[in-house]
């Protein structure tokens, strides 16, 4: 059984989803992992992780509208907002969220689904830069 | 330290929570493993896995009556519709609850509370053959 | 590759969230793993955990206020209400965020952001002692 562990960084451009399945593989890949799992995770409380499907752009733009709508900028009852509209609104989207995603691996591979990606989801209007820590373990 | 892995099946019946904690205790108790992690994880992106209160089915209706209000079909901004008006819903819900679940495992069984049980969340309401993969990890 | 697992008891105040990164590090440290993750479980259907910015209080403050106003008490279809009316809110509201996190360990010590701590998530009015789970897995 080993533990293997490795970080990269991802530029944001503001506000969306990022793809990042081909990061996170090549860090299994690395591990020479058969058989365990691969833990994601973000350094971060205003941008989270998802896992979502990949193959029709459209599924993450109705995702970011609702989101939009479910968490609305300029609440008059938030008080978090030293960092400008997108603060308070920012955290409690990654609490929907989320921070980490743990997939199984098998013969060397994440067992993603058919329609599954790993996405970076960026809650901040500024462009940022994101570090994403992946860890395998298993034999 | 040993890294066990299998994949089993639920069919559903369309829209709602059916409970796959006796699948998964199999899964833990075939891997030998006395101390670890059990993660669950399902390969899908419109049914999703949920902890949950298992002793009284009325939570879980109050929870899927909720679940439609928060995220309603047919919102005149959703163009992910290809596959008809549950389609965006179905990837935002498993958004807002998740793919993955873990699950610490001590003396050779999960150590869910009392009243914690795990659920498959079918978010469609045709009824779907869903793909869930336990992983053990431990001594 | 070790396996570790210890639980310790937070007893909450009621309706909150209660820092317990401190706790969770103790238990990285005991456990003397280096490279890895820790998983943390509340044993729970009406607390969650959730890892959230833990520099300034008033982001917390208003997590709490939209989770109240996302998951208001006294919905007329709430059917689950035997033990009160922050009975099926608190289920819905552990659903919303989750039971469990994994968090990365490297040299010997959880790989949290700068501003990410771990805070359990108590959704009951009356004050409860909450049971957290944490088992770190690597070298």
């Amino acid at each position: 059984m080993t533990a293997f562990s490795d970080t990269f960084e991802i530029k944001t451009g503001g506000k969306g989803t990022y793809e990042i399945t081909e990061q996170v593989a090549r860090v299994v890949s690395l591990s020479r992992i058969l058989t365990g799992t691969a833990t994601v995770f973000v350094q971060h409380t205003s941008a989270s992780l998802i896992v979502f499907e990949n193959a029709d752009r459209s599924a993450r733009v109705d995702l970011e509208a609702y989101l939009d709508r479910l968490v609305p900028e300029g609440e008059d009852y938030f008080t978090h907002t030293i960092e400008g509209g997108d603060d308070s609104t920012s955290h409690i989207k990654m609490v929907l969220t989320r921070c980490s995603e743990v997939i199984p691996v098998a013969q060397g591979r994440m067992q993603l689904g058919t329609w599954q990606g790993i996405f970076l989801f960026e809650h901040r209007h500024a462009p940022h830069r994101r570090s994403v820590v992946v860890t395998v373990l298993g034999d």
